[in-house]
């Protein structure tokens, strides 16, 4: 494990120690107060050495030098180590080296499986047996997953009205399920009061530090795969904002211990219907709230994004930019995608594409760049917008006639 | 690759070259013809090490050796070498040392990927660009991935009223779907005219021979996973019956070059309302044939078992067994996987687990022996089935209170 040295308030630059404070800042509040993990980097530097891709563990466990956790009890499911795949057939068409870090191939079909084993994993070795988190998407399903796979209790405060079929598979892995009457942001509150006030683990996304800390570990596994070579762009979906902060964290800790030599541009995209985050940085504000938020990309979909602080810092810090797209184009790109590449994505996992061919149009990105598309989670968890994507229809057949008719055309 | 030095008819034993035959032997038919790749063993005995784990490729390609393709040029998708996990929780009810294979894992979630990646290798190895098959299920969708991937065509024949999920996947991968008038067996039919009289490469399960080949690769690494020991027990989900056939094979094969020094008993699950094989296993008889099937486990729905000579061969030859659970034991077997080892399997996938819970009961598998389940399709391919999996709801809350009532009781 990397040794914790300090948590540091993302607003009022406070530094707290791990044993002092375990959420956020209590000067600045849960939204303004998210904290970044600082390690003793020094300490790293000298005891631990770039891997050798051959040796093990094949997990995002090989990690643990700079992870918060002691990480002695760890999940048997198999987090992380995800392929790096070089899209071919994209590159002929956009004259841009492009590679796609598939996370759906994570044990619950997203990215969200690197913060939940951290969580967990952390929640053990504080001795907790409960861990509690609002959502209705991946990350509830991923945390529900792993927290069984360990015997721990997961409880999930979900909204009014959410979808059945993720709330399913929540039931299905034993959670407790808690549907919240009121909205997402209501299932938020309830859950993070329960925490607090029963010493429940929260796992709440951006609230709990040390999930971008596991979601990091996607950008240790992309420098790695690329042979501790830095690509010029990250293109990453971003909701709450925890996923783009937390992988730009994980390229400044390399550069911190010297395995990197620089650093990548941080690209967001957010769904036009729900792009608070993209609002906030062209307008060169620093709060971010949508008053109405509409997408098809329910893992975007979110009105006030709880990692709002470290997101934009991210993404200014590294001379990244925003790029909004429409359902349209995120609908457009699960074909497009899986008929090049072989991958299929969900609507906010494709959105990486749909924004790349924006900014190409724009001209945004220079030719012969190294861009990394993060696809965030599997397709399999989103049928119904799928079903959606795809315009065409099965041809009617009755014998061989037919069908040579239909391939000659 | 491993040298084919012949294939050898199931049913009446003559051996054909790999130039002269492709598919089936032409006295027996396709049904009882189907065809056995003989490597030349004592060759891949003297060429060929156990491999440390560690070294890559950390896919099914490392086991090119005892495959029937050149492999210059593989998919990037990762392909196999998916977790053997301990399934603990599971070890402490039962008394039995159990390992889940988790084939949910691969690119398109299932163990089709297997067998569908080396057709693919091996049809441009043979200079072909189009490759079709029949189904509704996961071969097609794993083959129209793969596909997809190698910028390959493929065709894919669905019977009359294949779920619309399913065919939506085949399109999204860009897959020439045609909907056969018909049942399953003329979409069947209709994939072999076209691919014979074209000269289109064909998928056809039990068919093409490496398909069986393909799927062996998750015996190769059950084995390595294992340390080079034999469990005593496989338990497999069987419809068609190439995945116990190929899965025996490996061992086989296995044992042949010196690798292992003893094989497993196959067990083969059924799903009651589809069980021809089972059937026919304990009748004695040598031909299987149901006249209705019915069950919720889709994946192993079948009538006209395509690869029944030579799964019969496997289980009898291992000295194992078949069992068949009814839908409820396989509705009642997705949550106690998941709940106990994190895995979300679809219910043919985790028929291995009710079958294991019935011949527990029935003491046919001795306390201590060890137990490998292959787990063989992602629980998110049928969200529906997972619905009907679960009787629970989630509890309706409004503030606090709610939550601590529910919490204490």
């Amino acid at each position: 494990m990397g040794r914790v040295v300090e948590l540091v308030c993302s607003t009022c630059k406070r530094s707290y120690s791990p044993k002092e404070v375990q959420y956020t800042c209590p000067n600045c509040g849960t939204l303004k107060g998210t904290l970044e993990v600082i390690y003793d980097y020094e300490e790293i530097k000298s005891n631990w050495k770039r891997l050798n891709p051959n040796e093990g563990p094949h997990s995002h466990w090989r990690y643990l030098p700079l992870l918060p956790v002691k990480g002695e009890n760890l999940p048997p499911l198999r987090i992380g180590w995800t392929p790096l795949l070089r899209a071919i057939s994209l590159e002929r068409e956009l004259n841009i080296k492009i590679y796609v870090k598939d996370e759906g191939a994570n044990p619950s079909g997203s990215l969200k499986d690197r913060a939940s084993s951290v969580a967990i994993v952390d929640a053990i070795e504080k001795r907790k047996d409960t861990i509690a988190a609002a959502s209705t998407g991946n990350a509830a399903s991923s945390l529900s997953a792993i927290a069984a796979s360990m015997g721990l209790r997961s409880i999930i405060f979900v909204p009014k009205g959410a979808p059945k079929a993720k709330v399913t598979q929540l039931l299905v892995y034993g959670a407790i399920v808690f549907e919240v009457q009121g909205t997402y942001d209501d299932a938020f509150d309830l859950s993070l009061e329960l925490s607090l006030k029963k010493g429940i683990y929260s796992r709440n996304t951006a609230f709990n530090p040390y999930l971008g800390e596991g979601k990091k570990t996607a950008s240790l596994e992309i420098a790695e795969q690329l042979g501790w070579k830095v690509p010029d762009y990250l293109i990453v979906p971003v909701g709450d904002g925890c996923i783009i902060q937390g992988l730009w964290k994980g390229f400044k800790d390399l550069y911190r211990i010297g395995f990197i030599d620089s650093l990548p541009k941080m690209i967001g995209v957010q769904a036009e219907g729900s792009s608070p985050l993209a609002q906030a940085f062209f307008s060169g504000k620093e709060e971010a709230v949508a008053t109405k938020v509409d997408t098809i990309a329910d893992s975007i979909k979110v009105a006030i994004p709880r990692d709002q602080v470290k997101a934009l810092k991210a993404v200014r810090e590294s001379g990244g930019t925003f790029v909004t797209v429409t359902d349209t184009e995120i609908l457009n790109a699960i074909p497009y995608l899986a008929r090049k590449t072989g991958i299929f994505g969900e609507p906010a996992g494709v959105t990486p594409l749909a924004g790349l061919l924006k900014l190409k149009e724009e001209s945004e990105i220079e030719e012969n760049s190294t861009v990394v598309l993060v696809m965030t989670g599997n397709g399999l968890k989103d049928i119904e917008s799928a079903l959606k994507s795809v315009d065409s229809e099965p041809l009617k057949v009755k014998g061989i006639e037919d069908v040579e008719r239909f391939l000659t055309n």
